[in-house]
């Protein structure tokens, strides 16, 4: 086999310039125990905080400190000097800040494409998406989210799409290519009820000898003979901070680490090895709402999966991880000010994010009410008479309604994030995703060939090379 | 000598650690040529670019890039594959952000203080700082800034004192203590009409066999028999934005690369070497500011001087430089949207700072004349009447002035880099400090010993490390 076929032409990870580069040999310094050199990547795992800003990050890793006494498994891979670090840019065709269908096209098509396009360039040259072309070379390939499943990041490794939102066509799209394990949210694009087209995706998928798996039990007992999709939520799936405030989520509804677990089982045994993305996509969405709850409890939760794939990937040692995130989104952060410390720990007391909190709130309330409500769910009284006045006040249509990516029920984020910064100390630049360059760890076979700065685009190409799959398509 | 007396007990930096490491052969892996390979490091720059995010990084590398065409000299040495890297945490002993003085105390002195204190802990310990003990240990030491000389992150490596605050008092210690080259702003702390004690410090270090410039032209012909002290302002320096649109101060005010250059050159012929710390102070105060133009190009400003410094480690290939940050500040990026490409690049029109376009404002101006003189400053007209009427309406007290660090005008920053946002897509979380995990790099002598997740205290030790400097103080 022709190596070089692995990679395009000029790229950075052209075998010829890595046998020329007189540190090859040394080049695993950062990988524990030297386990992986020169070993060939039969399994990929993708993990993907979606729009984690670099204090996003360090919001989760402080919130495990000081309320663990542990650093996050993220951070710990680099304390303990087990992976391979890169900073990353996250570009897209059309602008310099990335949506996350250009972002997750960039790894999976290894073309930067247009916002909102999944692997269609911009002249419609059609980038065969990675998933499919490790499928080709025998491998097992799925995708887990907490958000659709049809969503940008899952989409963007698995098909071509004009239209990140046509997620009704990449249901349908899926299954005529043939993964093997698909979970989350997005009964949505599934259900006969609420597709356009009233078709029944989970009788179709059945057809083709698909077990559809639609909560937490049914995916823990599902058997591993048939390929499986899993829908969990409507839309995207719950916070993991509500989720874990509610017996009846709790139950009926698994993590993302579950999630993460069941598909690595279902596919480990497979001899020719696997392919995974694992998403945590309300992160992005925590962001986009300036949901502070939100985005640091979904955070910790990827940060459990990450656990679950670097334990796995130990053992197997045939295991590369990538982790990273596909842009920045509102980089939040912790402001400087005496009670910086105290009201960062308040939030171990949220019991709620703002969307449970705000969709608890009735244009009938009165303003008491709205009081306790917010009290209910951050744990304490924080809001003023006036506040509470002002927010109900976007429900009664005395004020004009919020709008926003993923606002589907008009809720006042932007209003009642405002009044939390100062009694969390956490502050937010936008609700929309940045250009920041972004962090990017590798763990396992194929590590040792990160360096310190990549194009989002690279990682296709450190994919295919780490797995020794031919770029042939 | 005993090596381990180089670091204190439960160091990450123990020698018997890193003896013991079996990596220890490979760890030089991303330092090009693996020419520093067990060298000692005679001399140390250390370069601050004070209060900067990710995104202020991320802006600078990405407006170099789509100006000139290449890449910042900070990203470039991760393109190239010179420097290694790390995250650092950067709290205090009082909270999870640090402010300057205890950013610079950590580094410093080795530990942690409390916010606002140089380098004596919290029950009175006095640490010694780190050029003191290089001096010790014959080298010379020096230290150059845009901001007052005697301002918090010179003074972390350089004294002990409760208060960052006391810059007189600063002044006197550095002439106590001795260094060898120290310039930036101050004149307000040196200058017998500006100090409080009426104590005129320049005789008393002309008295001491200082050479004392106050320009540019001065600076670049001073002898380096003597010691050097340069003030170039009463305060803080001007911005590189400002400076670069006023040919007196172009004639008048050496840049952060010049006075860089001019350190390297006064120190670098002693036979027992030399340290010298570099901080792009107003590139925080740009921050503090949210005053885009003065951040953006106070942070090039910093790039420029890297390359001064990188230029001569590679070339001495006994020098380590250490490039990095204290803290986040405000975590500004470019946010998402159809202009955002467009709107990032009309910085490159502006001409000057807020600060000095909102200097130029009167109380009696017209509001067609504050939108010339936004214009003047912006390269374009983006300022309503409506929008000119709220900004005049802080001069002439119809609205509360603003205050904030460094603000010494009162100056109306905040409503205007508010309406700025919209024309140049960059937001700010804050006008503080961020908790942050920050970016460091390494290059050349001792750079191999960097993990990858260190806290800043960790430097202190590493310093002496690299240099082979007993810490017996
Ligand atoms: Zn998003
Ligand atoms: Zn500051």
């Amino acid at each position: 086999m022709d190596r070089r076929k692995f990679f395009r032409n000029g790229s950075l990870f052209t075998m010829g310039a890595a046998l020329a580069n007189p540190f090859e040999s040394t080049a695993h310094i950062f990988n524990a125990g030297n386990l992986h050199k020169n070993k060939k990547a039969k399994n990929i795992i993708f993990m993907v905080a979606d729009g984690m800003s670099t204090g996003t990050l360090n919001m989760a890793d402080l919130y495990i400190n000081r309320k663990l006494g542990r650093s996050s498994n993220w951070i710990n891979l680099y304390k303990q000097q087990r992976s391979s670090r890169a900073l990353m840019d996250t570009a897209s065709a059309s602008s310099i800040v990335t949506d996350s269908s250009a972002g997750s096209s960039s790894w999976g098509g290894g073309h930067r494409v247009n916002n909102g396009v999944l692997n269609i360039g911009p002249d419609g040259e059609h980038y065969m998406p990675i998933w499919q072309k490790f499928k080709k070379a025998g491998k097992k390939a799925g995708c887990v989210t907490t958000v659709p499943i049809t969503h940008a990041t899952p989409a963007g490794f698995c098909v071509n799409n004009d239209s990140r939102n046509a997620q009704e066509d990449i249901a349908q799209e899926y299954l005529r290519l043939g993964f093997d394990i698909m979970m989350g949210g997005g009964d949505d694009y599934f259900n006969a009820d609420h597709r356009e087209d009233k078709k029944d995706m989970y009788t179709e998928y059945k057809a083709k000898g698909w077990n559809i798996v639609r909560d937490r039990t049914a995916m823990m007992g599902v058997g591993n003979d048939k390929p499986v999709l899993g829908i969990f939520s409507k839309n995207g799936m719950a916070y993991s901070l509500d989720r874990a405030n509610d017996k009846e989520l709790e139950k009926t509804v698994p993590t993302l680490a579950e999630m993460t677990q069941k598909a690595i089982d279902h596919m480990k045994g497979h001899k020719n090895g696997f392919v995974l993305q694992v998403e945590g996509g309300k992160v992005d969405w925590g962001a986009h709402s300036n949901d502070i709850g939100a985005l640091l409890y979904d955070m910790v939760a990827f940060d459990d999966a990450i656990k679950v794939a670097i334990d796995f990937a130990e053992q197997d040692t045939e295991t590369l991880v990538i982790i990273t995130t596909d842009h920045g989104n509102a980089n939040p952060g912790i402001i400087y000010g005496k009670q910086a410390n105290s009201n960062f720990d308040s939030l171990q007391e949220y019991k709620h994010t703002n969307e449970w909190i705000l969709n608890q709130i009735k244009p009938t309330d009165s303003v008491s009410t709205v009081r306790e409500i917010i009290e209910s769910g951050t744990g304490k009284n924080t809001v003023t008479e006036e506040e509470a006045k002002f927010i109900l006040s976007h429900y009664t249509g005395q004020f004009g309604k919020e709008g926003g990516l993923y606002n589907y029920n008009k809720l006042p984020f932007e209003a009642f994030a405002e009044m939390q910064k100062k009694h969390t100390s956490v502050g937010w630049i936008s609700m929309d995703h940045s250009a920041d360059y972004v962090e990017l760890t590798m763990f396992g076979p194929g590590s040792e060939q990160l360096k310190p700065f990549v194009k989002n685009t690279d990682l296709h190409y450190m994919m295919l090379q780490a797995a020794e799959v031919e770029n042939k398509f």
